[in-house]
């Protein structure tokens, strides 16, 4: 039971975490915090909080636990704002995509890293956001990838997979640095590429008839570059170390590629494509098990 | 009406075109044809296709009309064993991806393009393979383009139109160097991208986690990656010519974005994320629109 939760930043995730909490009655009471009043008006009528207050170091007054909801370029503003006047023993977490810069963030609001502090990832959403999107079962089978430091207490740590198990997710743990290299190549890339294909096809003297033309699979492959580009914007900008060693081994994998067709090598497409499709096949086996295992 | 179809190369595509055209009763006969007997039996059991002969010279023997529904590497050999019987009335088809490849190959069997030549490629099929997927609503409200030369008979262009709308496409015409440049863009490059994405991430040292820890945005951008090996490389060698300049501006495109990470461009990443995501609503509206038209 967490007595008094402040989640800061209140949009679909944040929502979320509320929703699912108050469904499982595991919170005594919410209080939600962003800068836009109307938006935390909306919540309260939604359920997803109990009360609000626009201000951080005001919001997080006498709370157990506080989750940072919002972007990963506000972090740091969020942790400045609270680090004055919250207990030494407030459990911290957060749902930034990246890790190593929300560590980084927090050192230099804090000074060191808090002891209540226990980094966290859901690998959830969707290209929704806001408020009016969040659901009580959004993280429903999801894993979260939590990334306590050396010094994140174990109470904390606790504390931190409770909730998100009464979210319905299944919680791992993970060093930072493997977090941010993992998801670079499984989220972040993609995304860019995504949204590179996109600019790309948009930018062609014959983007009508593309649009036109277009079957299905394109729209599978684009439609992750509907995500909203400034979170997009900050990621890049927060897991940078991670995310440019994974396009440089992209593009050489592309180069590759590229060599073959234009020398018309047969047999190096031939493995490359049959390497790509087993592998895919192997990935499609792993994805199909996991989600009969949430069904059941 | 058809009196006397032949299909050459029953699989996922020619099995589907024969199980439209007999449901739709617009063939008096259909002839397959293909190397192996085991499955040209299977078709027959099936219904799509009436008899059926191994060898393309006697199969298209005093047929209106041929259709060659085989790989894009197999298109010339074909072409080359029916030259020498088939008559100068009668109407030839295909379903290649690369319409450029086609004719050239057709003008290197027949010493000239044939005036029953209209070729053709559905955008349509999926990532199966084989006549046991073939569906008689494959082709339901997809679009065909045909590729007519010059010379192409306009009786010729009729049947082959016939033919597909009974099949219940849309079908349009286009210059073959056009349809060339558009597919590689839709279609090609995409599925090029997705094959590279799946080799760099299973050559990982962090494989098993990055597999692991996917979420169904990679899955939707990976699916196209389980399409068939050489029916790929096939594609590759047959359409270079267009495929080699759409991989150079996406890497001119994927360039832009690296540099504006490694410099944290802010303002850049910004427009162009934006710009991306504009489009691709842009295009989701496009393909919404034309859903709601194939299903009213």
């Amino acid at each position: 039971m967490i007595e008094r939760l402040c989640i800061i930043g209140v949009g679909l995730i944040g929502g979320s975490i509320g929703l699912a909490l108050k469904s499982q009655g595991v919170c005594g009471h919410i209080i939600g915090c962003s800068r836009n009043e109307e938006n935390l008006q909306r919540a309260v009528e939604l359920g997803a909080i109990d009360t609000f207050n626009t201000s951080p170091a005001e919001a997080v007054r006498d709370c157990d636990a506080v989750v940072l909801a919002v972007p990963m370029g506000n972090m740091r503003t969020i942790f400045e704002l609270i680090a004055p006047v919250i207990s030494h023993d407030t459990v911290i977490t957060d749902v930034g995509s990246a890790k190593m810069a929300v560590l980084e963030a927090a050192k230099t609001a804090f000074g060191q890293l808090p002891d209540g502090l226990v980094p966290g990832h859901p690998i959830a959403g969707n290209e929704n956001s806001g408020v009016e999107s969040a659901m009580a079962d959004l993280f429903q089978g999801r894993r979260v990838i939590l990334t306590p430091h050396g010094g994140s207490g174990a109470q904390a740590t606790a504390m931190v997979t409770h909730l998100w198990e009464a979210c319905g997710a299944e919680v791992t743990q993970m060093d930072a640095g493997l977090h941010d290299h993992i998801l670079a190549a499984t989220s972040h890339l993609p995304h860019l590429l995504a949204f590179s294909l996109v600019r790309e096809l948009a930018n062609s003297p014959h983007h009508d008839d593309i649009f036109r033309y277009a079957a299905g699979g394109l729209r599978d492959f684009t439609r992750i570059a509907e995500s909203d580009p400034v979170m997009w914007r900050d990621i890049c900008l927060s897991n940078k170390d991670a995310i440019l060693p994974a396009i440089e081994r992209y593009r050489e994998e592309l180069d590759r590629l590229q060599v073959a067709i234009e020398t018309a090598d047969a047999d190096t497409m031939n493995t490359m494509f049959k390497e790509a499709h087993d592998a895919r096949a192997h990935f499609r086996k792993l994805l199909d098990a996991r989600e009969r295992q949430n069904k059941s």
